[in-house]
């Protein structure tokens, strides 16, 4: 079955997403990346980068499921880059140079028409301007069958969440404390919209895994 | 040296502290208990109600740990009971029996002025209506360079982290989701008020030991 999913995202102690103050500088926010030690270690994300080595175990099976049968990726504008309101040219193609991460169908939500970018190893990047109902029909469609994995950030996930159209959702809580941040779970009531955790599993670097999934009997109307 | 310090403080996944709806029925708000499914099981829980067995390990030696060198306890009004208000009479005498598993003097805030209740086991209620620095006061004094144990609930833990009051925190992140309820970090910036997390350790229910300290060199008036 085709699961539209949430994978590897992590979350501060105090419920934060991102750090406050995201950049050019700060990607992941200012304090962000205090929350991905888990994953920087793994030999996932060494490979991610050309890189060999890196430890195996709960952390690396985690961040390697993924990346399995993900056949398009959804991200949010901000998670695509820092550019914001409408494009100024073409030159700003992701945090993630010539060949990102993603090798296959990436659709970024944005309110600013583009043109498609085809980057090397497989990613192409389409802009979607009529929301995330629309870019999750595209993403299916280009998945042909294949999950659907939204990357992020704080505001894309919760919009899907609260639209109840995502299936799994796989966190990692960090045991840092940003203070200020995106708030992930603020005003989000999870439980009325059918979600729980169904799995939680110590990582080996101090963050947990958890897993939280919308109840099978639960649907969009009920 | 003598801690302010929390203990055995159960957080759901999304950041509730206590359920809604706190009544008579629901001491822990509803959906509540469910954090606390690591406690249950413990020695130290059935101890603490006469019983025996129940397991061993890190779930209980934090839970043990929470009442070691504990000279006083400061509860807020909701942990103390669901009486709202001026107390009606005096026949509320907490959620636990005869004898409460205090066993020392426990400060109660309040706005309402009431006798001190003497109980069973040694426990002694005194009712604080001068605010949470008097109360804390007065619980060191009763404890005697012993540790001052803040139980509860959410607010009363929020007011005395916004006043760098408390020197230790000790949380259990449950992977449960609550949805609503009271939540226990929103708009705190615990990074700026000086606390950083020291420990992380998973105990055996999939619930997450966390331990929260206040920086040695931050002081109030940092």
């Amino acid at each position: 079955m085709s699961l539209v999913r949430v994978a590897s995202f992590a979350v501060s102690l105090d419920g934060f997403g991102a750090g406050p103050d995201q950049s050019l500088d700060h990607p992941l926010g200012v304090g962000g990346p205090d929350m991905f030690a888990w994953f920087f270690a793994t030999r996932t994300f060494r490979a991610m980068h050309g890189g060999e080595g890196g430890e195996t175990g709960v952390d690396d099976d985690f961040a390697k499921k993924g990346f399995e049968n993900v056949g398009a990726w959804i991200l949010g504008r901000n998670m695509f880059g820092p550019v914001r309101g409408p494009w100024p040219d073409e030159s700003w193609k992701g945090w993630w140079g010539d060949e990102p991460p993603y090798h296959v169908p990436a659709f970024v939500l944005t309110h600013h028409a583009r043109q498609p970018v085809a980057m090397q190893g497989g990613t192409e990047f389409f802009f979607v301007t009529d929301g995330i109902e629309a870019a999750l029909a595209r993403a299916k469609e280009a998945a042909a069958g294949k999950d659907v994995r939204i990357g992020g950030g704080v505001a894309t996930i919760r919009q899907y969440l609260q639209a109840r159209l995502i299936d799994e959702l796989h966190l990692v809580v960090a045991p840092v404390l940003l203070g200020r941040g995106e708030p992930l779970f603020q005003g989000l009531d999870l439980r009325a919209l059918g979600y729980e955790c169904v799995n939680h599993t110590p990582g080996e670097r101090a963050a947990s895994h958890v897993v939280i999934r919308r109840h099978a009997g639960s649907t969009v109307n009920s």
